[in-house]
C-alpha cells in the first residue's frame, strides 16, 4: 500500500508543513507513505496542458503511481490555499486523463484558530467529488490551534498525533475496502 | 466610481477573460472599469508576505483605489481556480492589510456546461466572507456554455451582455448604497 | 440489493415525487427499489429521540434494512428542503443509532431552473459526510427544467430516464464494490 | 430598530434556545428584539402556500415588520436543522412574495463540539443569498462547547455573552448602514 501525500504551506517553518512531515513518521509499518513538494509547480495555464512542465509530469506520474492521497492543508481565507488548488488543476488535465481517477482520499486540515481549517476541507470535498476520488468520512481530522501544538518544527501533542495515526490506517483500511477485486 | 475587475483564465482564447474584457465595454458611462492582470503573479509564500513582489503591491494598491470589486472567473474542478485563489490570498496579507477590506463586490462565472460555474461561485462567496467584502446578491450571473456564446475572442450573445450589463449596474448601485456617508 | 428511496416535495403533482416514482421503473430487475413517504413525518424534537413517534420507527427501520440508499430532492431555497433534512435529522438520531450508518448512498436533484437543484445536492453531500454514507462521485444526476421534461406526472424526456437508469446502475454497483467481505 | 430573532431547537432546556432567550437580554436599550417560536410551524407543502395555516401568516408578517433578522442555529448532521429550514421554506413564498426580502441579517451558531456550528452557519449563508438578505459578515459568533457554558437555561460565560451583545450591535449598525434613505 502506498500512499502519496502533499499539501503544506510554502513558507519554510509553515505548520501544516511540519503536520505533513509527522504524517510520515505515524504511517504503519505494512504502509509506505510518500510526500511530494507542490510548492515549485507554477500556475496552471491550460496552454500548455498538453506539454507539461517536467514537474507536473514527475507529479501526476506519482499521484497514479499512488494507491491512496492524503491531503494535509491549511486554510486560507475560509477556503483551500491558491497553490494546492493550482497543484491538483493541472494534475486534472487535460480532459481524460485525470491522475486523481479513482483514488480514495482523505484529508487533514489545520490552522491557527478554533476551527482546524474545516471551511478548507469541505471545500475540498466538493473538489475531489468531480476528480472521483473516495474521500473517507471519518476520522475527520481538523487540528485546531496548531501553532500551540507544534515545537521546533516538530509535533508535541499526543493526541494530535493519534489522531493523525488513525487518519492514516483509516484511509489504508478503506483503500483496501474499496479495491476492485 | 471605479471598479476594478479581475479573473479570468490564463490560456489565451480564455473564455472567461473574453468575458472579463467585455464587462468593460458593458460598463456604464459613469462608471470606470479597470482590469488587472493576475496572470503573471507567483505562487503565495508567507515567508514574502512583508516583502512582496513588486505586481503583488501593484495588484494590493490597485485593490485598494478602487470603489468596488467585480471577480470573473472560471470554474476547475467544481471549485475556484487556483491562480484566482493564489492571487487573493497575497491581496488578503499581511495581516491586518487585507486589500479587500469592506469592498463591495459582485461575481461572474461562466463555464461550458450547464451550470455555469454556480460551484465556483459559492465557493467564492465564502472567501469573500472572510476578507469582509459585501457580495451583491443579485442578480447572479452564471453562464452555461459559453463557449457556444463567443465568437473570436468577442461574446455575441445578447442575452449574456444584457446580464453582465445588469450585475454591474447593480454593483455600482450597491457599493453607493452602502458607502458609508 | 436493495434500495430504499425518498425525497420529493409534499404537494400533489410534485415534480421530484414524480422522478422518485419513476426511478423505481428504470430499476434494473435484479434490484428491488422501495419508496418511503417521509411527508408525514412530523418536525424533529429532541425530546422525543428516544420514544419516537411510530413513523420514524418504521423509517429508521427501513433505512436499517436497506442495502442502499436514493435521495431524490428538490431544491428550496439554495439547498434542502426542511421535510427533507427533519427527516433525516430524527433517522440520525439518538446518538449512536443512526440508521444511516455505512451506507451507498446517490442523490437525484431537480428544479424548474437551469441549474437542476445542485446547489442542494452538494448541502446533501455534506450532511451524508456526517452520517458516514458513502456517495457516488458519478453520474451527477440534476435534471434542470423539470418541469417541461414531465407530463400527466410522467416522466416523458428519454436523456433524463437514461440518466436515472444510469446512476441507479452506478449505486447498485458501488454497494457492490464497497460491501465489506 | 426592530430585531426579529427565531431559531432554537424544539426540546426543553435546548442550548440554542437558551442562545436565543439570552440574546434579547444583550440587545442595546435602543433596539428592540422580539423572538418568535417557529417550533410550531407544520411541515412546508406548496399546495397551501397561497392558504397558509395562521401560524405562517404571522411569522410572515412579523419577518415583514422587522427592521433585521437574528437567526440562532444549532447544527444537525453537519447543516442547518430541518425545521429552521421548513419555517424559512415557508415565509419565502408564494414566489413574489418572499417576507425575508432585502433584510440585514446575522447568525448566531452553537454546538457541544469544537465547531460551534459554524457548518451549519455557511449552509445558512448560502440560503439567505436567495433569499436576498444581507448577512454581516463581522464577527461570527460560532460557541463551540456550548453545553459548558449554560447552567440551569442561562448563559454563564462572560466572553461569550460578550460576542452575542457584539454581534447584535455590529447587526443594528449594518442595518442603518445599508438603510435606503
Amino acid at each position: 500500500m502506498k500512499i502519496l501525500a502533499f499539501g503544506g504551506s510554502l513558507r519554510s517553518g509553515s505548520f501544516s508543513k511540519t503536520i505533513l512531515n509527522e504524517s510520515v513518521k505515524l504511517t504503519p509499518e505494512n504502509v509506505k507513505m510518500e510526500i511530494f513538494d507542490i510548492g515549485q509547480i507554477p500556475l496552471f495555464d491550460q496552454d500548455y496542458e498538453k506539454d507539461m512542465p517536467e514537474i507536473v509530469k514527475n507529479f501526476k506520474q506519482i499521484v497514479k503511481n499512488a494507491d491512496a492521497i492524503l491531503i494535509v492543508t491549511p486554510e486560507y481565507n475560509y477556503s483551500i490555499p491558491g497553490f494546492l488548488k493550482n497543484a491538483m488543476d493541472w494534475a486534472s488535465r487535460p480532459y481524460g486523463d485525470n491522475a486523481f481517477e479513482d483514488k480514495p482520499a482523505a484529508i487533514i486540515s489545520c490552522s491557527t484558530g478554533m476551527l482546524g481549517g474545516s471551511r478548507a476541507q469541505y471545500h475540498l470535498r466538493q473538489t475531489l467529488v468531480f476528480l472521483n476520488m473516495h474521500t473517507i468520512n471519518k476520522p475527520e481530522v481538523m487540528i485546531p490551534f496548531v501553532d500551540k501544538k507544534i515545537n521546533n518544527n516538530e509535533l508535541t501533542d499526543k493526541e494530535t498525533k493519534d489522531k493523525i495515526a488513525g487518519i492514516i490506517k483509516a484511509l489504508a483500511d478503506w483503500a483496501e475496502r474499496i479495491k476492485v477485486k
